[in-house]
């Protein structure tokens, strides 16, 4: 595996303007921000994707996400976010470590666009039935 | 607090097809999906936005997400998704109930179409610092 940005952050070899850290959490300012107050929470684990994260990690970023998000929120003076994390380069994953965007969107309309065309379910039944398999124990 | 559609679905007077369910988190599909395997995962906790979301919730949900995006992609094929959860009118919010959504991003283009216009980080040191102290305990 390729020593990533991220690697180098959590290690601190490479700077970052951080927001929080905890023993299996970093939170920083994106440097490419799409709007004031974008940030990166990763997991210190060097998962590339959120797939292959441990549940450890996984619940611990979750469990901090409300708060960060609150105080981006209290300090930016948004109303309103996305929270955005891409796996895979055709779902526009730039750094190959899991990052969660935190993402302030303004009435400017500065922040994420989302393009969103919906399609109807069918065969709901089957298919979820196939996924929730895949959650059983072998 | 109005009821929303999604706590009626956790109460089960709404139908839905379920991928997962725990004492804290409930994942069924998107009935207007982006892609196959859309799937929902939200909090029985019922939160309006992230930012009012418990700890606990939040790493309840963040526990089973790898897991059932991993799922989600061994049952549709799917190598690539995004994990998109919005807050707020501007942000794309729908339904007044947090929602994660994990949606697989194809090659053909199906999935979330994503508008990335960044900036570049200025005055970094102050917003981070900012925005930490609002973390800190009062």
């Amino acid at each position: 595996m390729t020593t990533t940005i991220f690697k180098k952050i959590i290690d601190g070899e490479i700077p970052c303007h951080r927001i929080y850290e905890d023993g299996q959490v970093l939170a920083f300012l994106d440097i490419n921000p799409l709007s004031p107050g974008h940030t990166l929470v990763i997991p210190k684990e060097p998962a590339v994707t959120l797939d292959a994260l441990s549940e450890e990690s996984g619940a611990a970023i979750g469990r901090v996400l409300p708060k960060i998000a609150a105080a981006v929120l209290k300090a930016t003076g948004a109303k309103d976010f996305n929270v955005l994390q891409n796996n895979g380069a055709a779902a526009h994953q730039e750094v190959l470590h899991v990052h969660f965007h935190i993402i302030p969107k303004l009435e400017s309309g500065d922040g994420l666009s989302v393009g969103w065309r919906p399609g109807k379910l069918t065969g709901g039944e089957e298919l979820a039935r196939k996924i929730a398999e895949q959650l059983e124990p072998a």
